[in-house]
């Protein structure tokens, strides 16, 4: 398909320069003229983009109301076309504490102008016990603006400052559970989720439930419902052993919700934002601790959150009021494993300060390896490393790297080795063998592999290893177009590889309008973030929860297995992970894999 | 004359926009390629601009080698002419502890490459006594770029974009102690300046000494000069009732000689070039509490030098350090009897401050009336007062207010007054009877008036009253191309006005080369300041002190006659203080003026 959005294209690329939070944009209302989450939060109701793509006339031929049907949650049924869906009964297995999902399309003919979806109690077969209404999301499965893979098909990296030159495409993502309704124009397909997380101490066994599609008052669709609750237990999210890195950015929530920075609004606003973020399990919290530690290349570039003053005597004065704010917010949001500092060697070399004597911001502009970068750095080291102990920190805070030039990382750790030998280090970047025991937490690209010996030694000391995808990988990744399934598959593949977790550097860098379109100016669209505004997950995050909760489960069933000494099914169990190869994905599309491997530890 | 130097005007436009600390000039070098202060402090040598002027050949030709004579302490000598001077031997009388000074020329028709000035001891006529070397400042009137009065002839205020259209031309002005000889090129004149600060503690009686003018070795000239010193003693100027108000501009010191601001060496600097307004007796200590209270007005703006910093729940931070250092400083120096704190009605209403939530400086845009302007002000304002009370500095501070609108101070009076209703309150500006109660210093334009009963009454209740000029005035004024009898006269007048002192808005808010061109973007040359770098003082100062110190004997002889009932003395010197009236300058120059008087004042 290429179909370009040209003219929606102009206006993005006319408001880049609006990065800012003192940005011109009218209070409240963003660049496509509709009201931002501002006021009153969230925001419920909203337009999407117009569809560039035509109707699929051919497939709607054979249709003259409305089909309502059970599809699967691997899937972003395309909004101009009818799928020809059948299914009306579904079921779907879990263990108590998870969450299991389904995706449901009503596909018309003709224009409904309120479609809205109710759900009966999920009623156990014994008629005892139901599953209550708070333990189910459900919403809509919108429609935002998506675009493709650089032209040779190798990943998304680079600059796309010309949106034009991508086939713009809306797809289905963002699962809306704040609209209650919406309306759906004749010949187009819409997507319902419904997730159902199971209570931990629910009896095994079915909970049914009708499912009623209405327009109106009137019922234009009804499905049937079945979970089969199983006998295992899954811990609770914040028990999980996975280790979710997914980067923070509470800057596109002050710019996008239009609120003061660091206010109570804006807190109040985060819980929200950042709940989907807890709820999977997240360990890390992330935190800038300079200006700008990765130059200006989100929409919302990461301020320091610890406040760097030049005293007019020439020592350093470091404030830690944000910080903790931060910290304390998410300790309280129980993300609470690490804290990511970042970061000691910024990709421009360059640290801002507010300068008292000329009241003014300056910039030092300092390398590893200078006087002035050394006597800077052990200086805000020593002073962060005493703050970090009296709030009892210390032991869970990583000063933490992104791949910089080796002689530059060396010198770097000698300073914090030099400020506190006892100071934990993270690196998100290449394998260095020589750098392994160094780094508390280590995580590299896919595409490299820790040796068997790493790993083990690295499990034996208490110290984090993981892998992570960016704009280099065309598969897996968590584009808006990527095949949902991938998100699943990433957690699968870490199990597979006996990795602790996965990071990935952008959970919310929002564009300028993330639930319009999610194309930026860099790499491909959805790069820059899993979640969207008010609180919304998507297929891609809901994929990546359910692929987490299999490593958990894979991880329990291990341990099993082990102490009842069920080797054959244990190796069968290494044999299904064997498939999580990403070499493969392009012959055997992610779904199909991890269909199979969810079908078989759902037998277990 | 109408001699336009354009070369050296372009250089200067062009460069105007370097006046930020960060410039990018090289260290220690100026834009005229000659060393700043910088290195070692101070400079001892430069060279001055070109003359514009042709050789006045017509007074040459009577002489074929140098003349050295006396001249008289008004007059701006003529570089390019041969002022045809004869006298040899000059007496001045003084009271003990006042400075008295002669200024010597010497003309040559031959090109001279070192001349100095040797000054053998002043010795009594007893033989008993001496005054020692270092009651003595000697050195040469330099010459220095200035401009003229606006077209019309009223005053010097707007803007002078290009200073082509103004004719410029070298005075005679700086005072350069510093530079112990100087080559004098043929068919030159060159001033030398010789002060003497008579002992308190002297004998009355003759002091004579041989004054001898040197080219390398050679004697070229010698000179007599007697100093009589008479019965009645000078306080030291820390015990002067005269209320000086010269508003110092330490960031035009840190920039010129290119050190950090609030650095040690800034300081050790700041001592040198304040000292002449300590010992002019000056009374006020400038302080920015705010950034930018006249805008960008001076070459070097004025920052504030409390910090502002605004916490992310919003409530303000106020730091002294700098207001501290600066005071302490000022204090030491002898300058003590108040602190003018500047301003809450800035000339923009805008606030600047650190904005810690965004790491970044951000302006408050507000004004009186307004409820941010009044939570803004009334915070600070309390903070400061209870830092002021800490110190010991309340009852010497004075929030000051140049002239704004009526409503404006009314409503930034209500503020102070509900902030602390004991601040006291300053304002240089316009004569509005109503406010004059609230005012503990109030300056007016010297072409307003106080009635009589106003003086009257703020004198009995402690309170200040003075005036002051500005670009306003033709005469009396302090432009380097003004009579430098007008810097007396202005003392003068405020005895005559029965007037406690004089304001001017800039000490020292130095052009980018102060001792080359004194011509700004705006004034008249000279406008902005009254001291040159080094603690070199000048023709405009000198006359302002000797004022100043004519006051002091004014007030101590008025007490004197009427403790003595000599009406008949007390009356002739109100008539003589009569003859103190600015709109006769334009028919008698003040030097005219100011000599008759001080004929009179020291035969008493």
């Amino acid at each position: 398909m290429n179909i370009r959005v040209k003219a929606i294209v102009l206006i993005f690329s006319g408001l880049c320069s609006l990065g800012s939070l003192n940005g011109q944009i009218p209070m409240g209302v963003t660049h496509s003229g509709q009201s931002t989450s501002q006021a009153p939060f969230p925001l419920t109701q909203y337009t999407e983009l117009k569809n560039p793509a035509p109707t699929d006339e051919e497939s709607w031929k054979d249709l003259s109301g409305t089909r309502c049907a059970w599809g699967d949650t691997y899937t972003r049924y395309k909004k101009e076309v009818n799928p020809h869906l059948n299914q009306k009964k579904i079921d779907i297995k879990g263990w108590k504490g998870e969450r299991v999902a389904a995706q449901l399309v009503v596909s018309s003919a003709i224009d409904l102008d309120n479609v809205s979806v109710e759900i009966a109690p999920l009623t156990h077969s014994s008629g005892k016990q139901s599953i209550s209404a708070d333990r189910i999301l459900k919403g809509f499965v919108r429609y935002v603006m998506t675009d493709e893979l650089n032209k040779n098909q190798k990943g998304t990296c680079g600059p796309r400052p010309d949106l034009s030159q991508f086939d713009s495409t809306l797809v289905a993502d963002p699962i809306d559970h704040l609209a209650a309704a919406l309306p759906i124009k004749a010949k187009t397909s819409q997507g319902y989720w419904i997730r159902v997380w199971i209570p931990e101490d629910a009896i095994s066994g079915n909970y049914s439930s009708d499912v009623l599609i209405k327009n109106n008052h009137e019922v234009i669709g009804k499905l049937k419902l079945t979970i089969q609750v199983q006998q295992r237990t899954l811990p609770q999210p914040d028990q999980w052993a996975f280790h979710l890195d997914l980067w923070q950015n509470p800057f596109a929530v002050a710019r996008y919700h239009q609120v003061p920075l660091w206010s109570e609004e804006h807190f109040r606003i985060l819980k929200t934002e950042l709940q989907p973020y807890a709820d999977a399990g997240g360990k890390v919290i992330t935190v800038p601790i300079m200006h700008h530690p990765w130059g200006g290349q989100t929409y919302d570039p990461y301020e320091t959150m610890i406040t760097w003053v030049r005293k007019i005597d020439g020592s350093w004065w470091f404030d830690y009021t944000i910080f903790d704010k931060w910290v304390e917010f998410m300790i309280d949001m129980g993300i609470k494993k690490e804290i990511g500092c970042y970061s000691m060697i910024p990709w421009k070399l360059s640290f801002l300060y507010f300068d008292q004597a000329t009241n003014s911001m300056k910039e030092l502009k300092s390398k590893p390896g200078e006087q002035a970068y050394h006597d800077l750095w052990l200086s805000m080291l020593k002073d962060f490393a005493a703050h970090l102990k009296s709030k009892g920190w210390f032991d869970i805070t990583h000063i933490a790297m992104d791949e910089r030039p080796m002689p530059d990382m060396l010198k770097a750790l000698k300073i914090i080795r030099e400020a506190d030998p006892n100071f934990k280090v993270s690196l998100a970047g290449s394998l260095h063998k020589e750098l392994s025991d160094e780094l508390n937490d280590y995580c590299i690209a896919i595409a490299e592999k820790f040796s068997e010996e790493m790993k083990t030694k690295r499990k034996a000391e208490g110290k984090i290893t993981t892998y992570y995808t960016c704009c280099a990988e065309s598969h897996p990744n968590t584009y808006t177009f990527s095949n949902p399934a991938e998100g699943a598959w990433i957690a699968w593949y870490a199990a597979k590889e006996n990795l602790d977790g996965y990071l990935r550097w952008a959970l919310n860098s929002w564009t300028i309008e993330p639930l319009l379109d999610s194309r930026f100016y860099t790499w491909g669209a959805g790069d820059t973030y899993l979640l969207y505004p008010g609180g919304r997950t998507c297929l891609r995050f809901e994929n990546l929860v359910a692929g987490i909760q299999a490593y958990e489960k894979i991880r329990i069933l291990k341990t099993e297995l082990q102490t009842q000494n069920k080797t054959a099914t244990l190796r069968k169990l290494e044999r299904v992970l064997e498939s999580f190869d990403e070499l493969q994905l392009l012959k055997t599309p992610a779904n199909v894999v991890v269909e199979k491997a969810n079908l078989f530890i759902n037998g277990l």
